[in-house]
């Protein structure tokens, strides 16, 4: 099915994201795996190309494009390349980015945002704790209201880009009881007292993004460090969560899509019983389901896509379409791996790693059962 | 999501159809269960709506759209109502249509379509063989030249509109040596001398709809009756497939969702162990996962709607379209059946009987496998 | 796998069997479909064989085998014939009868056993009711002492051999307040003042057997016709309702089974493109998949057989068998109808009827979903 | 459901293989996990307590057990622990062992058996090839006859144990013209010349059992380095499958019930949105599920575990055993992994591990296809 959202201009743009990818990410990946963490130099260069600003006004040092097309483009070029970095540059320039935008005051925006473009403050977004998972109405950090400052206790963990941000934008729970509506976001600066990391996370896949626990003792902000409301914390996430949603979807079917299109020539190139073993017909047929349950999700993606670009996406709309695609995108590795025989288990094949790196898009962004709870309160049950 | 598609003349177009279904269809269809088979009337009536026509030249007494998503509402609007119904009647308008128009003489077209498009004249078409199934290439009915006439032996079944068919547009071999590629297309009126029918047959679903088998014995037809080229028919074949399989696809779908919706409102009727069933969780994610399936092969078929109506619809995406909605629409009709509890089981809840009705779509007009076939090979495998 | 619970003596139990299938079942099926229910005389002629009376003490009537697997070889046969008169069967030998042996006084098992062993009483068994399906603490249907008799109101519905039935156990409400621990069985009979019969349902598959709601108005009933202990009816069906899962899930397995068989030999006689079809490689892996699931699913069914017979058989492995062998005989019966293409459509071929019984299984004996729900109980969830 | 097949013997040596993994495999895990090898000690304190030799006659430093379910206990116990040890370990006296004490002469037997058995010998088998996979017909390493040697050349890959291998059996083709029944086995020494390995395979999982390519340059052997007959390294291989498979079997069942295990207590104290995660009821069902497909599993492998005891077990059913076990232990581990949310994909977390250790069970051993290819053939098919 061509896919009909694209027109020239991002079509152009998207050769400027593949050169990039070209020439700067795929020769530290190596490196970023090893080390477990974007480089500088990486940030930096995303920044000259002012990937980081899509969303950011000029005024700030951004490339505001006004049209989240451009957003996607770069995620699903950079999926191609690797989950990780898409992942990790996504919380900065699609995540955080309108936090910072549109619930910042000038002074906030003049502070962090030429820098955030430039690449050179990097950010992370610290809602998940250790004990609550996805259940922001058991939200355990607090921030308490001492004078001028608030003073911040609790712990954070899962945090993608944790053990490098320079800015994490924190939930914290102002009101302890209004639940969901007692929530209220703050700017942390990795220079403040009583801020602290623990130890990058070892995880299953997705080494080249850093993950880590948080730690935040009687840290103190002054009040200029509120990201919107008091107490409006839920509500602020509420309205960009479709927009992580949208875009986690936007790169777990571009990740796929590589990965089956790799399995597709390897099939061809792989001889078994004296035949390429794509053609015998059990892999066949299960390569045509995988590619017509491919195509089928991108059309919805795609439309999700076109319907956010005109701020027109619902919050259910973009959690079918983050739990499906991860749904899809798992199936499609399980089944590329397999059809490498060996070889799929060998961490020197993208397939590999590919396979290990999707795992945990069932579970982040609110995992799939979130998603179907949402979903299902949405039909009135 | 919104369905972007359809505009205001289409829905105008769809407050016809549902006037049509409310006012004939419904009120006949016990009858048509009984007897087995869509009635006169209905077939008169829907002619007097002009909606036999769509693809029919205003000339020839059509009332031609030009467009395909008119078929698409009319085949939506029918499958709410009954899968069979939307088949026998999409056989004459979606499938047979553009045979008598497209590929038929100037006298052709007079005898049959102003009659065709009045509903006075039913048609079909005839492919399958009890042999063959799905291989066309084994095809064994044979047309033979003999003077400037052909003769017709052989047999067909599972022909949908058979017992009741006035004029079917028969597949037949005309040249043994040449497989695929030696077919030619007949139109056999029931009134040749030489043409039977079998008996109706008895399926497992879909009664309001006739299939039956059709019997050819020293048929003679004059050349006059070829449609298209000698040695043609497979490739006429292969370029009308497409239509028979989005509308198939846009049936599924819609067939789908009226079921879907009617058990939604079941499940939040219904009450045990001191709630509605519909909110106990693990229903709640089941219908939450039932309509993600639904909207996104919806997003799918819609675009492939919009393609065909851009005459850019792809043999290969009809055949996704196909498979894929026909495996959503069973998972669905399977799951609602359950959700029905032992009512799932009764023949008096529409759920029980669209669930039998649905299991032709994984077989029919090409099987799921054939699909997969195609698919497969496209993919250079 | 060699199955290993059966002996020479169950083997030529299984012969015998299949004599009475041969020359009494089979003969008369089409008529039983046609008629829907089971006829008198295949009844008298089970009754005959001393099938019937499997659980009854000889002194009245019956051929007490002591040994559950005869049960077993009983239901496999019958099922590999007919789903519905193996179900109908059942109902009598295998569920009724241990409530008429082991729960009744020494006067009622003379007044009912030896009719029922010679298949001149037919029984069923009715806890189901129209508003609470599955759900035994909510059951409305009331029994109130009066002098010393009790008086039934109420209705039940889904009750197998329900028009034909002259003997019914009825699970009432004798007290109010205490939910399932206020329940009491009585036998009804059909010629109790009060007693009437709804229609005969009108259901998806399994036509032989007839399925009909029950109604008691004001039905005046002695206490001599209490079936065990006032307020134990909870109780006594938790005790028995193993043996009817477990019956149910041999069933299930047989009837698969010989639908297996039958499309094994289909598709290696079936041709298309030039080869059986059960060669192509996606079919012969899916069948292979087909059989692997069979068997396992019999291996652990056969454990649980043998595990009954010694009389250590759980409610928690009775609700695994009974869920998972439904789940395996539908999701096999539904390929095998795919594997023989349109005809697996049509009705006169047994697999396109098997498919249509088999879809209960999934629902009756306490639903799929009340099975994980007590197995997930069980597990401390 | 009880298993029924072990005795008070079998459970006694349970509980020694406990105490084994306890004292001398707990303790050492994580080393062999940054090594990425088992420990020598470990294989050393295995041999002292017996272990390697259950299937090695006493005369040879054995511990003879002539009853295979000591073997399956080994597994089961080893497997629980760790997947890659018990594969590693499994290697040597599950698989290798039957070739060294059956195919042997008395000089081979008294070179390698006793080494073998204390653990100082370690070993390991090579069929696989880079370019073949599991078409053992396209064996390409060759042994041609010099005099009285062989002279071997050519290489083999994912082959366990490869980098501490002591001794190789090699799989090798002695007749290019006889396709599978040209292939000989030769015992390789790791001190011969001309032997050498690869590099330890960075695998996806398993990382505690090393494994390795290792190639063949100009390696010359005498003939009593053969095992078993020239020519007759297939039907040899073909004998002694089905014991890896059913070893394979026994191993991933284990596994995926240790791991169950774990997740039931996790979700159990895992809380979220006010109660215990386990009693939502979505995954309380799923943990039903579960639970259900595990106990059918067991069922069957232990089916097969008693007739492989008897010498009784077939190629097919150790195949159904293999590829089925394979599968139920992946749904398993990826549905535990969703159940410990973000924990799930963290390294530190023994469920993460054996998510990513399972994946290869349905590769290795002759890949599940290679299973239903054998099963599809078995049938006529």
């Amino acid at each position: 099915m061509k896919r009909t959202l694209y027109e020239a201009d991002h079509e152009a743009f998207r050769e400027s994201v593949r050169e990039f990818v070209t020439r700067t990410i795929e020769p530290a990946e190596e490196k970023m795996i090893e080390q477990r963490f974007v480089d500088r130099d990486s940030w930096l260069e995303a920044g000259r190309n002012g990937f980081l600003g899509l969303e950011v006004p000029e005024e700030y040092g951004g490339s505001e494009a006004g049209d989240y097309r451009f957003n996607a483009i770069f995620n699903e070029e950079l999926s191609r390349s690797s989950a990780a970095i898409a992942s990790a540059f996504s919380i900065q320039f699609d995540i955080v980015a309108p936090y910072l935008v549109k619930l910042t005051t000038e002074e906030q925006r003049q502070r962090w945002l030429p820098k955030f473009c430039a690449g050179e403050l990097i950010t992370a977004i610290a809602m998940t704790e250790p004990s609550g998972g996805s259940d922001l109405a058991a939200l355990k950090t607090t921030a308490v209201k001492d004078g001028d400052d608030y003073v911040i206790n609790g712990s954070k963990t899962f945090i993608t880009n944790g053990t490098q941000a320079d800015l994490i934008v924190v939930a914290t729970r102002t009101s302890p009881e209004k639940k969901a509506r007692g929530i209220t976001l703050f700017a942390v600066e990795a220079t403040d007292e009583g801020f602290s990391r623990g130890r990058k996370l070892d995880k299953v896949g997705q080494p080249e993004a850093d993950t880590a626990e948080l730690f935040f003792e009687d840290l103190r902000v002054p009040s200029s460090r509120m990201i919107g409301e008091l107490d409006g914390g839920f509500i602020h996430m509420m309205q960009l969560l479709p927009q992580e949603r949208i875009s986690g979807a936007v790169q777990n079917i571009a990740h796929a899509r590589r990965n089956l299109e790799d399995t597709l020539q390897y099939v061809q190139e792989r001889k078994a019983f004296g035949q390429q073993i794509g053609s015998l017909q059990y892999n066949k047929f299960l390569l045509a389901e995988l590619v017509t349950k491919l195509d089928v999700a991108q059309a919805f993606i795609d439309n999700c896509v076109v319907a956010h670009t005109h701020g027109e996406l619902s919050a259910i709309d973009a959690a079918k379409a983050k739990w499906w695609s991860s749904q899809v995108q798992n199936e499609i590795l399980d089944h590329c791996v397999q059809l490498y025989g060996g070889y799929g288990f060998m961490n020197e094949y993208r397939v590999a790693r590919a396979w290990k790196d999707a795992r945990v898009t069932k579970i982040w962004a609110g995992s799939n059962e979130i998603m179907k709870e949402l979903i299902g309160r949405d039909l009135g049950l």
